[in-house]
């Protein structure tokens, strides 16, 4: 089921894993663009008309109660609500050691300088509804505004059939801490929360997954408010050695094969028989998942393996792909995890599949796809804050670097930035700075 | 010069502040996309027919060597060098502040967790020429590349008639320690960059002003490459109480006017008495300049005076606004700071004229504008690393967390996330979460 590659086709693996990524028709556009102007016209009751519209849901009041969440939680099974609350620890735990500090530098005469990191006012998160529910989703991109210090955090996801919503999505935003919460789900959700509506205040920031429309409203909207990336298909990179169970590795490329036809599992290896025992387990444990026919489509599509000469050239080709998840199913990962440039989040040794890091560990879920992790992170809480610098002079400093501000300023032609300077130290002209100049040269090297 | 406004008008200035973000028109993303499909296929050579066709400039070759960007750099005036090193030392100081650390967490049975804080590989940065030439710039964009570790930092600038660049460019290329430098610039210089030619390699993030073809091209490239913020036009809100010289608050405001007839100027007050002295001044001081024209059409457009009961509203006001530039020309500014959550920049003082913060204090001069500082930020180290998570179980704590992840992985249908963990723990089925919740449901509350 995996197509086997020369490192000589990498390339072309790249360009393909990157076409992946399925671009919005203008239809879609359009009708996102139209939803949102319908939502700034007519407010609450665009979003009540469209709700009725698409989910075939009459919705009184938007918004839910505190005490309705938490009767919805309590109906969730309490298996699932204790897993749930390990995780939360978990994810938590993780996104607290992200925070970055304020941090303040002094400088001779009274001069100091800093950088403080503020979180933003509010942030609005999208859940997506339908079938496919992922409380876990709702963790991943509550918990790091939560850390992040962020006090306000709508939740917008649409109406289950009774106008409320799932159990399950009810526990997760409870044990996320998520009070403001809004059922209202598309392109209009979007657009209530970047331009606001008689009952829902704007946000400055949107982020979550969802469908073709929100992901195009997300992106008309995008400048009034920040976005998230719009996430392209997943991605898994296994890299193992002779150590490793070839059953494990085969779950973990099929874990992986399961979200999507347009997912990619790859797997790289130094070990030929290796390759031949996973694609058997391969044959063998997909019979029995569910989602069989995407499994086999997405293997037969984007699965891959690689048969390299070293550790250094499996390890190369992850930095060539830049795979959103990796594996180093190898014996000490360790030693390795310094050559690792570029992945989104890394999974060592036989023990760390990645359905750990998707549910439990407490590292984000939320990644880089399609080779972005050579230049983006992991949702965290950096993306919920924003740093704003900040600068003090004195007199006595400013008569000692007026001339040379006057000096850059006069060399890019803006005058008025010489005399703002200037005017506040009336003694020092930018001849000054040629004569401090000429006494440099002077001085015996 | 300033129009006075209620503190009622507030909406309309917000509204007409994001509108002097000029969009790109369809001839022009139509020109850039052209421009790049053509130094896709002609690489080279195509970049040395566009800098004729363009900068009417032949050129052989498209990179300077060292040591004529060292025969370049010594052409410059002594004070300015003087001046430049002054601020690159202030620069370096202020991002190496800005450095963030990788970390690691320790969990019990061996599990460990962490996140590291990798550099981009390579970035390539892009420096108007033309008449505007802006050594500033090259040492704001490349000196946080350089202290986050970026190893390979390329610079495109177009070519001065004599096929080279300017003394000053040179100069500050030399400074922020940049070797790699090609003279092309326009669409067909973010083109090189992200898809590479024959003698360029392609980079990973591209950062730097430029005009709109220049703005074009990024956006069009963005994707295959990250890129920084398209800025809008600039803006400066200023804060002073009484003790305020009107005569620095005018030169202040003059400073941002001159920049573009779309520039914004704010003042905001509790001394009406100030407001007419400011105004004085403003008359007066513009009078002398060079750019006197673009600064008469900046005011008449953007320049705004609000008079306002307290200092709490005035810090309303500017949260409400979210300026680029915020000066806080006040007696104790720093009692004040706390109160701003939104500003790109904070100048604090009667002494801290923006232009020491442009030039020469160390903090970043690329600010987010038009708002934005509401969700984003200076450009600073943290814009040319990326963040990795890792994270490693044993076959003890999976046995332990078995359980409560194949329960969320089946609560959200994805049988194989599932199995992932139960293959490597035989003995424990998701039945196991069920009798522990069940246990602890018992146990005495």
């Amino acid at each position: 089921m995996l197509t086997e590659l020369n490192a000589g086709d990498l390339q072309a693996l790249k360009e393909w894993l990157k076409s992946r990524t399925q671009t919005i028709g203008a239809d879609i556009y359009g009708a996102a663009a139209g939803i949102i102007d319908q939502v700034r016209a007519q407010g609450d009751q665009a979003l009540k008309d469209l709700t009725k519209q698409f989910d075939k849901v009459d919705i009184d009041t938007l918004r839910l109660t505190e005490a309705q969440i938490d009767e919805l939680a309590a109906q969730a099974d309490p298996a699932f609500v204790k897993a749930l609350k390990g995780a939360r620890d978990n994810i938590l735990e993780f996104h607290e050691a992200q925070k970055q500090n304020s941090f303040l530098l002094n400088r001779p005469n009274g001069v100091y300088l800093g950088q403080r990191v503020i979180p933003l006012d509010a942030v609005g998160i999208y859940v997506p509804g339908g079938r496919a529910q992922y409380p876990s989703s709702v963790l991943m991109n509550a918990i790091p505004a939560k850390v992040a210090g962020v006090k306000r955090i709508v939740m917008m996801t649409p109406p289950a059939a009774n106008g409320l919503v799932e159990p399950n999505i009810a526990c997760a935003a409870r044990l996320a801490g998520i009070t403001e919460l809004y059922v209202t789900g598309g392109a209009q959700a979007i657009a209530a929360m970047a331009y606001g509506t008689e009952s829902i205040a704007p946000v400055d920031k949107i982020v979550g997954p969802g469908n073709a429309f929100v992901a195009a409203a997300k992106k008309l909207v995008y400048g009034t408010v920040d976005i998230d990336m719009i996430a392209g298909p997943s991605e898994i990179l296994v890299i193992a050695d002779s150590g490793a169970d070839p059953a494990f590795v085969a779950a973990d490329l099929l874990s992986q094969a399961e979200h999507d036809p347009l997912a990619s599992a790859m797997f790289v290896t130094t070990d030929a028989g290796l390759i031949r025992k996973v694609k058997e387990e391969l044959q063998k444990q997909s019979a029995f998942l569910p989602k069989k026919d995407i499994v086999e489509a997405s293997l037969a599509n984007y699965g891959r393996s690689i048969l390299c000469e070293s550790m250094e050239q499996c390890l190369e080709i992850a930095n060539q792909i830049a795979p959103e998840h990796l594996e180093l199913m190898v014996e000490n990962p360790m030693n390795w995890l310094g050559q690792v440039r570029h992945a989104g989040s890394v999974f060592l040794g036989y023990y760390t599949c990645e359905s750990i890091g998707d549910y439990y560990g407490g590292t984000n879920h939320v990644l880089p796809t399609s080779g972005t992790a050579k230049f983006s992170s992991a949702l965290g809480v950096d993306a919920f804050v924003k740093r704003s610098s900040f600068l003090h002079y004195t007199k006595e400093q400013l008569e000692q670097d007026s001339a040379a501000i006057q000096t850059l300023a006069t060399a890019e032609h803006l005058q008025a930035h010489a005399t703002a300077a200037a005017i506040r130290t009336p003694s020092i002209t930018a001849d000054d700075q040629k004569a401090r100049a000429a006494a440099d040269a002077k001085e015996p090297q």
